[in-house]
C-alpha cells in the first residue's frame, strides 16, 4: 500500500520552508494523486487557503466535477470545520489524518461529516503512523514562532 | 440602515439566472459592501464555490489581509458547515442570515461559529424580514427542478 500520508507530510514541508504553519493534504482516486496542496494562508493572506481548500480546488479542477466520488484525502491534522465542511461537500469517501487537532474538544470534525445535511457520509480514518513525526513538526514550528516572538518583544 | 439582506438578494437572483440554487452574499465593514457572491457551483463545477466562499475570497483579496475583523457578513440563507467555518477562520464579526437551514436539526452553524477552537466568536443575527421571499425563491427553484426531472423521465 501506498504510503499516502507520507506524501501528505512532504507538502507539509513546503509550508514550512515557506514559514507557514506546516500542514499538507493530498487527494487519491484510483490508487493515484490527483491533488496536492500546502497552507499557504500568510502568503496569500487569504483565510481560505488551507491544504485541503487547496487540494479540494485542484481535484474539481482535474476531474471537471464537483463530485469528488471515490476520492480519499490524506492530511497530516485532523481538519478544522471549514476544511471539514468542504470535504462532506465535495462528496469524499474517506478523510485519513495523520495527528488530531486537541485544541478544542468539541468533536467538531466527527460531527460534520457525520451529519445528516447532506445525503452523503465521509469516512473517517486516524492513522497514526506518522503521528510523532506531524505533531514534532507543528509543535517546533509554533515553538520557534514563540521564541522569535520574545526576541523581538 | 441600509438593508443589505436585499444586496445578498440580489446576488441570489444572478444565481437563479444561470440556474445555480439561489443564494447570495455580501461583506460590509464601515457601512459599506466591499465584496459579493452567488453561488455558482453547477457552472463551475468547484464544490467550493458557494456564495459565501466567493464573497470572502474577494474581501481577503480587496482588503489585502486573512483577517476580516470588523466585516460582517449578509447571506441569504443560513451557511453551511464549510462556509460557517471560512466565516469564523476569517474573523468575521458577525453573520446576519435571512433564513433558516432546515434541512439538519443537529444546529451545527451555531456550534462551528461558537467553538473555542479559535480566540474568536462570531456574533450571530437572523434577520426575519426578507426571510419568506428568501426561502419561497430557494423553494420554488426546488420545485421546478423537480418538475423538470418528471417530465424528463
Amino acid at each position: 500500500m501506498i504510503d499516502f500520508i507520507s506524501e501528505a507530510i512532504k507538502e507539509a514541508k513546503k509550508a514550512l520552508k515557506k514559514d507557514e504553519v506546516p500542514i499538507g493534504a493530498v487527494i487519491v482516486k484510483d490508487g493515484k494523486i490527483i491533488a496536492k496542496g500546502y497552507n499557504r494562508r500568510e502568503h496569500s493572506q487569504n483565510a481560505l487557503d488551507h491544504a485541503e481548500m487547496i487540494a479540494l480546488n485542484r481535484a474539481c479542477k482535474k476531474l471537471s466535477s464537483w463530485r469528488l466520488d471515490g476520492c480519499d484525502i490524506y492530511v497530516t491534522l485532523e481538519p478544522c470545520p471549514m476544511c471539514c465542511g468542504a470535504i462532506a461537500n465535495a462528496r469524499i469517501s474517506r478523510l485519513i489524518f495523520a495527528c488530531k487537532e486537541t485544541t478544542s474538544q468539541d468533536n467538531l470534525c466527527e460531527k460534520i461529516l457525520s451529519s445528516n445535511r447532506l445525503n452523503h457520509k465521509v469516512e473517517i480514518i486516524f492513522d497514526n503512523t506518522h503521528e510523532v513525526q506531524c505533531q514534532n513538526m507543528l509543535s517546533e514550528y509554533f515553538k520557534s514562532k514563540r521564541k522569535n516572538k520574545n526576541i523581538l518583544n
